[in-house]
């Protein structure tokens, strides 16, 4: 896979919004002129900009939110769309996330965002090397 | 969402390929010249066409594996790709899946497969109506 720059800023910037529990970081993060849906594990689909934000608003509002790390991302170009790759970890269980972005007004913005449980890579980074977001 | 015949036409050919245990079809549903990934839930993440034309084989092959359904997908286009949304039921577990698809040679071929875990939607079809895919 590729490793777009961009790309890779872009998709650090949704973690970092997360780990900052930073809700107007995380508006700038999403698309705003095309729909997004992010589909969070066990929750119904969520689809459309102002539900997705109010759904993030929950979980960073939540002070029971665990930490969400963030490593492993690979991101490639197909189409006009960017699509990433990567782990994530939550109270020391893995996920693998699909994270969409397209380009508005030169920005990659995020379209979408699945993630869901994952077994343990082989290959995990030590704890001192993790890109963590907290 | 806006739902275009074509690219449900490629979302239930994959689908099909699933009810049937039909590796031929299958590997004619996946894109031939762009990477592609396919994210079964609980399962490492697999890359690359060989890779994950061989899980779907073991899954396929496995007589322990329950149908699985699928019903409720919409569909858009962006940029140069479809993304597909759709509900799966596994052994009556209700899973969320995206799909995306890519146009190669005119045909829409899926390049990225994730499903996992969600929970039962508001509106679920009466069983008559499911686009069943046994």
């Amino acid at each position: 896979m590729s490793n777009n720059p961009a790309i890779l800023f872009a998709n650090d910037a949704f973690y970092l919004a997360v780990a900052k529990r930073d809700n107007a970081a995380m508006a700038e993060v999403w698309a705003i002129d095309t729909e997004v849906s992010c589909l969070h594990p066990g929750w119904p689909p969520i689809i459309g900009r102002d539900d997705v934000l109010e759904s993030w608003r929950r979980i960073l509002g939540n002070e029971q939110q665990p930490p969400i790390e963030v490593f492993g991302a690979s991101a490639r170009i197909v189409g006009g769309c960017a699509v990433v790759l990567c782990y994530e970890t939550v109270s020391q269980n893995f996920l693998i996330a699909t994270n969409l972005f397209v380009r508005e007004n030169g920005l990659w913005r995020m379209i979408l965002h699945q993630s869901g449980v994952t077994s343990p890579p082989e290959e995990f980074p030590e704890t001192e090397t993790l890109e963590t977001v907290q």
